[in-house]
Order: C-alpha cells, then structure tokens, then sequence
C-alpha cells in the first residue's frame, strides 16, 4: 500500500450516528487517515472528537471555512472531506471545500435545491474535483450483482418497478400531543435544515437512487401523495413513478409503519425475470426468472462473479453488514482520487461510486414529488 | 345435522379450476349437496360433469333458465347456485336465479356495471334472498382474526395502507407477437367476457375487498396507472387509494411479476402498530406493536380467541389452504340460509360472508381505477 | 366416473380430529362414500356422528367385529374401512377386516409390536388385500418432488441426514404437578394405548417414513436418547441413525418444544446437493445444487413434472394445505382398489401411497429407539 | 480517550482471511494500534504486510520468538498479542508471549490437547495476563440477549437443545478422486495442522461455546458419530449431548451439506419457552414462550436493554455483521487490559469476552466426540 489519504470531518461528534459510519467505514478500507474536523458547533464536543482521534490541536477546527483554507493551504492537507451535518448546510459546505480544491463526500440528500446542486456539479467540474454523495445502499455487494445482471438483461426488459422504504423510528411523533420540539426533536422534521421534506429526502431518495443504480433508468415523472399528520414535513409518502423507458411503479416510504427498521425493499420486473433485495437480509438476492425456480443468490459464493465477486470481502455466509457496505463506496471513491493523484487511468470499478448525478437527481426527485403532492397528485415531470 | 341444503352449479365443468374449488369446500362442509346443474355450453362437458356427480339426468341443464324455472317449481328444489362462469354472465344468471327465488352464490367481480351491480342488490333486497360473493380470501381464519385486532383497535387508528397483489401467469404474454388470441387464450383479456378491466377486475378487487373486511374502512378516491403492454385489458396496475378516514396508501396489483405465483400481500398501518397478511403463508398472522417486539400469531393455538377460534378445523401447524377458506365462506352462507329457512335469528357468524355489498363496492373500484388511469390518474371518487 | 367404492369407519367420531381429516380428504376425491361406521365406544357419540351422516341405521354399528362381518356379507358391503383409533386398537381391528375380505387403511403407528405388524402383512397377502397406512406427509405433492429428485440422483449419493419433527402441544405437561391424568389426559401418554413410545411412535415415525420415502434408503440402525421428563413415555427424542447406504444423520423429535406447532423438517444431502422440505410451508422446495444458487421450487409451475405435476390439484400460490395430501394417498389406495377390482392392471401412481411395509419398519424404528435408549444409547439394529 | 493499546499479530498476512477480521474489529474499536508483527513464514508476505500497516521495519519479525522477547522488551512494547496461525502452532505460540508477559487473543480451537489448554490457562494465571479466545459468535449483539434472557429464567429450565452448525465449502472434496492434497489443500483436513478433528474441532466447538455462553451449562457426555467420506479427518458429525443439568440435545456441524454457507442455528428449548438464533440473521432473536405468539426481537430497538442495548452501535435495521460482533469481544478484551493496567476495578461487561475457559472446554469437548466416535459412538464423558 503506498501513502494513505488525508481526510477531514464536518459533522460526525462522538455521539453521532452516521459519521461514526463514515469513520469506521474508512478505517476497515485501511487507506485514509482522519487528520482534521470542525466536528461540532458545541465547542466542548468537538474538541473532545477530535481528542479522541489524536488530531493535533491546530486541525481541530472550530469553523469549517477556516479548515477548508488552512487545509488547502497545507503540505499535508486534506485530500477530501467528509460532510455528515444536516441537510441545511450541506451546500454551503460543499461549496466552501469544492472553493479551495478539496474532494468532497457528502451524505444525502445534497442539499435544497436543484439549482444548488447543479451548482456544486459545475463547481467540481471546474475544479477537477470528485464528489460523492454517499448513497449507503449501492455499496451492499449484492447490489452490484443486481446491477449487472438487470444491466445484461437477464430479467428482460423492466415493466414494472415495487420498492418500498418503511421505518417507524417516528411513530412516536404521532402520539396526542407530540410536536416536532417535544417528542420528536430532530432536525429531520424542522424544515428549516431539513428542507422542503422529511421522509422523501431522507429515504425516498434512497429508493430513488437504487433504482437508477440498478436498472440505468430514471424516474420521469412522479404522482405522490404524502402524509404529515399534523407535522409540517412529510412523515409518509406513497408516489407512482413513470421511468423514462416508459414503465410504471410504485415507491412507498414511510417512518411510521410499526414493526418496520430499516425496510428498504427493491422489487424490479421484467419481461423474463423479476430481482428482489432487502437491506435487512443484505447478503442475499433473489433472482425469478420466468418460468424457472426462484434463486437464491448468496454473496460470496464462486458462482458469483463481476463487480461483487471483485468486492467480496468475508467469506460467504458470515454477514457483511452496513459498514462494509459503506466501505464499497468509500474504497471506489478514495482510489478515484489516489489514481488521478497519481495519474493512473480510472477503471470502471473506480467509478463505482454515487456521485454528484445521484445527488442532482435526489433533489429533482424530492421537488417533483413535493410539488406533485401539493397539487393533487397530478404527473410531475422530474 | 339437519337436512342438507341442495345446490346447484352454472358452470365449473370438469375441467374449470374454481367451480371445482366450490364443491370442494361445499363437500367439506358437509352440509349441502349437489343436485343439479349446467356446468359448459358444450353439452358433451356438461353432460359428462353433471354424470360425474350422479345427478338426476333431468337436472342437468343444458340452459339457466330453464334451470331456474324448473328448480323454482321443484318441492325439492336447489337452494342456491353457484355461478362460477366468466364475468359477462354473471349479471343475468344472477337476476334469473332471484327472479325464481333462489339465494345466490357468484364469483366476483360480479358483473360489468355498478348499474347491474346495484339491481342485483335491489332484487336480492325485494325478494328477500341472500347473495354471496366469493371474495375467497376473506374466508382464510387469521384474516379473521386480523380483522377482530384492528376493529378492537389494537392497531390504533389506521394510517396507511400498502397490499399487492402480484401474479406471474400472464407473463408470457409479454413475448413478442404474443396475443390475447394466440397465448393467452383467456377469456380474461377479452373486454367482452371481462368488461372494462382484466387484472383490477380480478385481483385488485381482492384488494380492495380484504382492506375494507379487515378495517371496516372503504376506498374514497383512486389514483392509478394502468399497463396493458400492447394488450386491449390492463395486466398491470399501481394505485394509490385514499380511504373514508382520510388515509392514504398504495395497492399494486398484476400478472407479469415473475416469480409472483399468488402473492397477495397485506399491510395496515396503524397508530399503534401495524398487522401483515400473505395469502402465500395463511395460517400466520404477524402483528407488529409499535416499541414491542414483532408477533407471530400462528392459527390453531389457545391464545387466539373470536371468530379464528371458531372456525378453526385443523390443529396448529397442519396447513388448511385454499379450500377450507372457501369452506369457511360457506359455512357462513349456508348457516344463514338454513337458519332463515328455519325462522332461527342470525349471528354476526352467520353473516360473515363476503355479501353483495361487496360486489358493489368491487364495481365502484374498478370504475373508478379505470377511469382515473384514462384520466391521466387524476383522483377520481368511487 | 364409475362407481365409487363405499367405505366404513372405526372411530371418527364428531369430536375427534383426524378422523374427520380422512372423511373431508376422501370427499375432495369424490370417488368414495361412508356407508357405514363404528364410530365410538360411547353409543350417542356412535349414534349422532352416523346420523350426521345420513348412514342407514343398520349401518351404524356398536361393535366392529359385527360391522365387519356384515359389511362383508352384503353385496354393497364396504370396499375397505378406516381405522382412526388408537393404536393399541389398531392390530385386533385391522386383522378383523382383513378376515372378512375388506381392505385396510389405518391410522399410525401401525400396532404395538413388529410380530403384529408383520402379522397384518401376511394376512393382507394371503387375502390379496391392500393395506394403507396413512403417513400423511408423503401425500404432498412437493414432497413427490423431492423424491423423485432424489431417486434420479439429482443431488447424488446420499451422505447426511438432518430431519427434526417439533411440537410443542405437550408442554404443559411439564409443569409442577401436571401427571398424565390431569393435565394431560391424552392416550397417546398412556402405555396402555399407544405402547412402547409416545413420541417416537407418533412423529419419529413420520421422520421415518418420509426420509425413506423420499430417498429409499431405510435405517439401519439407531443410537438413541429419549427423555420422559417424570412421564411415563417419551414426550422428546434425540436420535442418531446409520442407514441402509452407510450414511449418517440424526433425527430429533419432541411434543414439548415451545413455539414449534407441527415443525417436521426433512434436510436430505447429497454428494452433489441438498434437498429442505418443511411441513408448514409444503408447496414449497428447496434444491441446493452446489456450486450453484439456492433454487425454490414452488408447486403448480409449469416447470414441474412428474407425479407432482399429475397429482396437482390449485393452481400455484393457492396453499392446498393438509386435507389435499391426505386425499393424494386416498386417491392411490382407491385407484388401486378400484383398478384391481376392474381386473385393471397398476400403474407407479396407483401404488403410491404408503403401505403395510411402511407400518412394519416403522414398528421396526419404534422397537430400536426405546431399546437403545433403555441400553444407554447403544447402536441397535432396525 | 486515552492511550491506544499497542497490538501484534501471528498470522494474518494480506491473503489471510480470519487475521484480516481480527484487525478491522480492533480498527472499528478505534482504541488499538497494531504495531509489530509476524505475518507469514513467507518472507516476502510477511514484510509486503508489515509495510502495508506502515509498522517500523524493526518490528516486522520473520520469528515469533524474537518478537515476543523483543517486544517484552521495549518500553512502548506490544499489550497483547493476536494469534491467527492454523491450531499446530497455537500452543507454542501462546506460551511463549505469556511466558514474556503478554496478553495472548488466540484462534479456536486453542491447541491441540487438553493438557495443552490447561498448561495455557495455569501459565495465564501464574503471570495475571488475559487470555482470550475468539469464539466470534459469542459477540453479536443478540447473542447477548439470548444470554440474558436465557440466565433470566425467561424460558425456564432448560430441558432440549438443538443446534447445528452446516457449511458447504469442503463438498467438492466428496468428488471422485478429490483427495486433501489436491482438491482440499487445506490446513484444516491435514491431522499434523488440525489435529484430532477437522469439522468438530473448526465449527463443532463453535456450536459449544455458544450453549456454554447462552445457558451457564457444559456438556458433560457425548455419543457421536463422525464421518470423514475417505479423508483422514472429519468432515460432518452428528453428536447427541447431555449437559450438566441432565438435559439431552443434539448438535449436528458439517462441512459437505450443499446449501449451507455458514449455517450456526441455535435453538435451546425451556420448560416454558424457547429462543432461536440463526448467525446468517444476527440481528434477530426469535423468542418463542410457551402458549403465546412467537415474538421477534430487533437489535437495536428501545425495548432491548441489558448488554445488548450497551453494546448497540448502529440503529435497528442496518445489518452490523461479522466485523463488529469480533469487535464486541475485542471491546472486552481491550477494556480488561486497559482497566487493569489504569488500576480500574473491572465490570461484567468488561469480562464478557470467551476466555481460556472457553478454550479449555473446547479442547475437552472435541476430544470427547472423537474418542466415543472411535468407541462405536458410545457415551462418553467431557
């Protein structure tokens, strides 16, 4: 292994969730170094973060512009950065490090609006910088069997498309007299850092970005109908899409359905064959070809072969899970700037990461079907 | 017991899949008896069905009406019929039989219109005769005992609603240069033995008629999109439904999912919890508490109680299947005629079967997808 | 259809349940009526059931020896009886009617000794009789499959067994102060009625007779525990068995294992792939060839044939449940009958069901279970 | 957070597998450094490995003896040790870092005879050093809570158990022809790197350690049979057990039953209740109370408590997987040490680690199984 990338932090404090992801995920790949972060706005727990990862005391920043510059200033500053902070700063954020010529990871959605994340997109296209947007999901190795073979046409055709997303981490919030402030006090219901929506950005946009990820096709128009039940962001949506290759479907996602986690489920059917795969069950794939016995695909097996056969990490029949999922990711995005670092051509394994598109794409997704839904569910176009 | 009940059949020769089922659960009930038929316009057919049962010869029919009149006119007559025959029949088999006085029993979706639909009602109404449309799946014990939960409010209030119903026999359908005429040679993609809708007609009603059993809640207003791929009926459907407590949710229904055998599905969501049914595993029921651990009810066992109690046949763990749900069906139907021949009061149990409401409420819903689908799946009332 | 054969019954009665499943399993066949029956030792109990249905009175009988001397002399005398009894009832009662010419199908395990059983054979034989005993679980139809998969080496030499048969309707028997006598007044904990095993005699049988139906291997010996937990018989067993190829597997069966209603498991291995088959999901297979994905066969595909494929009765994804895999035996045993008494020569089909030789080895497995367990657990040939 | 603890490793170059697991637990933890090493006889793998960890090239060791004294040595010297190398070198290896006063984490199964083991465990004790041997599946987070609830009396007395523990990977060994040399050259078949047992002594011990742990009982006799299809060790078992408290079960582990990648399945039944994990679905725990639903519990959910909610590291519904159940037992180890190098008092939890013990009674077990094997499967003692 030659030198390990430097990378920073924004977001992600010691009591965190996703940004602790982001970290562990790094640290299993075994090719980057966490050498700088502006943790927190709470000045106690971002020195504390970055005690805790024995950063030096000067790349503890307590303002992410200044990290961004005296970073970009640095011999040894940082090759890319991640940002695990609510939506409502993503894009200035992103905007800041794109600025001073630092890679950067993102997590979704991206940020607000269309036009700002197309702003980021020209942004990294004029620097020469690489943004990921960190879709979880499309690093499960069997996604990426899925992928190739819905791509070499083994289910045919796609006609039909049944995903659904369901949690229930909010049903307390739908209790006599929980407010957005009392029981439910996430920013994901405050539309002020949230956005325009709650449940479609957080996690319809995950079904959305799947579903290109698998199929190479994209929503195109939109009827939605979403819940708040009192709240003011959207807690529960049911939304018909067309696809641009003229097929219709339907995306559930809700996080009020009791008994439901972390229920992302992605049914694709085509003229010959149909695939299906649960986040909850993530090793396995079923595969339905018309007419034949259903299969069972188990990651890790010699009959797999491709991108997931390339990604395999543990043997077959010991659970990957959600971290190394997010390793996937993250090891494709770091060799894309190491390569180009090094002037190496990227292959398409390199490039096996969602980017800037995924994250324009969620925004037009989200506003579509905001905008459909406020106007009785009429067709949207995307 | 009592004396049986006689019965008759319009179609179900043979041959035919469903009118085979009737007998069946009929047998299993032991309590009525095939005496008299007109199974096939093929004489030959009807003949031989009609030999197979040992009927009288003078009590095969090679007519309905005819049937009717002469059965009508009978001390001995049938009791009531079976119309097991394609849609476009339904409607004036049906008024002939009550026109003559005899209680029915019809395959759903009960006709062509909600005009028909609604004149059967009235008719039933005038001439005092009960009317049973076999929305099998209502029959099976643990939806039974999914509809005591919710109507007890374990579930809270409901607040989604997501079921598919998904299918795989059509698929081949799909081929190219495939036809209506040449491969599927089924009466269920021809308008004019279907009416307006092949899939809805046949499996979305199933929907819409397990969700307003379970819940006592009824479709408002739909939304949907239809796929016909080429074909002059739809084979595929997505529709969102708002319900008459202001809930919305989503039933997709179809039979070009490959792998999908008979893959009804169904999830209500309520405030407190959630319940979730497949016709493919029938004798669990899971019920999913919200901050609780998820349950599995399993039929047969001592902590159920109500009306899954009652009707349960076998002990725990030995599947019932398909015919002891129709059977169940039945058992409802024929207690309630023989309690009003009689002059004994009914129970609920006596009128738990799918009744013509239900048919008038399989018309509205069909209508309206359609219609809402030629709309540009504007929202239409039912 | 010609004229179907008359049956008789001994026990059966209303209350009782798996007399009840052969009536409704010989009804869905259609081609055999009960004309006659002792029904219970408690003549209102005899009385009402033969009421129930519509018998002649001559024809409800209180002892069986009467019936079956009757039967025999009347020209239209039943063509075979069902013994639905317990088992210490089985040997005098089948040998009876064996005696007077009737054909036997009788309840499991067979008898209470091999002397017994093997009796029963030579009787049958040298009466020309046919005699089925009624091993439920080889009527259904995926489980045809799974056989003849196995008999065409779909999976190769067997090398492994692991078949479980859990119940869990004991277990409160194992509660402070619970004695057969009160909390568990059933005859099958009662030496006296079922004899030498509870347990084993009542599901280890069954694990028996489907691994050596599905592979046709037989068991060789057995090195067996068997725990009574203060009982008189064994309520839970844990068995070791070599079979007739030189394999290895083990066999674990129990009443008392909490949450399990009816779990009969059956792994077969092979040196080129697996079979899995449970009884509580029976239209279901699952072949596991190596090297390859895992592959569910799901009944009523067209990919199917074979005996599955002629003994399929609903169409696919339509659970055919108990009372169907019961009528498949039924449907046998009759055919035989009838064919034999038509001068008709036997088909494979007809002969499939299980016969007296299934009731000999399992008398065989039951009488090596308790004496190894009684030996400490030694090797003890079958 | 303090001072990071310095590791080494035995074992465990860049194409190893379990070694490689090893290391990104102790990453995920975040609070160990690996610093010094001896990856591989080879050469070349060793120092390949060493400079991909950017260890100092003075700690990159081609002998482990050299290492244990070198590092027994330094100042900033290694705190304990991981042991990844095949089982004929464990014993050796183990003594001689404890005798150089280093914390030993070893592989399972710990060596090669009991008096090995229990040299281990009094030269352990003698020098106040820890000793932990990763039984891996001992860390998931749900395995902890079948623990809890099992210790709690929630099941009651426990009176069966039965696990197994079935893989797939060794099957093209049954081939014609295949011998350990040439199709299987693995470590693991060959009796001079394995010792006595293949299959027992890899996955057996596995399903050993996990009853020891979830219930507080030991096996105390065993009579089994193992099966080696030609090979000198054995590649499937099937062992009847008694445990200490009397009570008898099975437990069945192979690694030629096509289908089963890593299938660990346990399942211990109570007098009132049972609990049943499967390790290919670590994230769930079935438990199944006598006359009650059979209830499924979700790690992570705001019901769980005790350990299992203490060691949650990932909201409910995102697979942790394998990685971070051996970073759970890491976590425990590396606190111990920690603790007792700051003079702390130590927890439970801290404890809650497999430690020689575990180690011992594996040793124990396997030699029990392979002696009644070889003694016609009689009982033998533990």
């Amino acid at each position: 292994m030659g030198k390990k990338l430097n990378y920073g932090m924004i977001g992600g404090s010691l009591d965190a969730f996703i940004g602790d992801v982001h970290r562990k995920a790094i640290a299993v790949n075994e090719n980057a170094e966490l050498v700088a972060g502006c943790f927190s706005s709470n000045a106690e727990k971002n020195r504390s973060c970055g005690e805790h990862y024995q950063l030096d005391s000067d790349r503890i920043y307590t303002d992410y512009k200044e990290m961004a510059e005296k970073e970009s200033a640095r011999e040894d500053g940082i090759d890319f950065v991640c940002i695990t902070t609510p939506n409502h700063t993503h894009y200035e954020m992103a905007k800041c490090f794109l600025e001073n010529g630092i890679h950067v990871s993102c997590e979704k959605p991206l940020c607000f609006t269309i036009e700002e994340a197309k702003e980021l997109e020209r942004l990294a296209k004029e620097k020469e910088l690489f943004f990921c947007v960190t879709y979880t999901y499309t690093g499960y190795n069997m996604v990426k069997l899925a992928r190739e073979l819905v791509m070499a046409g083994e289910i045919g055709e796609v006609i039909n498309i049944n995903c659904e997303y369901l949690q229930d981490w909010m049903i307390n919030a739908l209790e006599e007299g929980a407010t957005a402030n009392t029981k439910i006090a996430v920013w994901r219901a405050d539309p002020t850092k949230s956005g325009i929506s709650d449940c479609v950005g957080d996690i319809g946009t995950h079904i959305e970005s799947m579903v290109s990820y698998i199929t190479g096709l994209h929503v195109k128009k939109v009827a939605a109908v979403l819940d708040t039940y009192g709240h003011e962001l959207d807690l529960n949506a049911n939304i018909l899409v067309e696809m641009d290759n003229g097929c219709h479907g339907v995306f559930s996602c809700s996080q009020v359905c009791a008994g439901h986690a972390n229920g992302l489920l992605i049914k694709i059917f085509g003229k010959n064959g149909s695939i299906e795969w649960h986040q909850e069950a993530p090793d396995q794939l079923l595969v339905k070809k018309k007419n034949q016995p259903i299969q069972i695909y188990n990651r890790g097996y010699s009959y797999i072969g491709g991108r997931a056969d390339e990604l395999n990490r543990i043997p077959c029949g010991h659970p990957e899970g959600l971290v190394v999922a997010f390793a996937n990711i993250y090891q494709a995005f770091t060799n894309t700037i190491m390569k180009t670092q090094n002037g190496e051509a990227l292959t398409a394994s390199d490039k096996d990461y969602p980017d800037i598109e995924f994250g324009i794409r969620g925004m037009e997704f989200v506003t579509a079907v905001v905008k459909s839904s406020q106007n009785g569910s009429v067709w949207t176009e995307v």
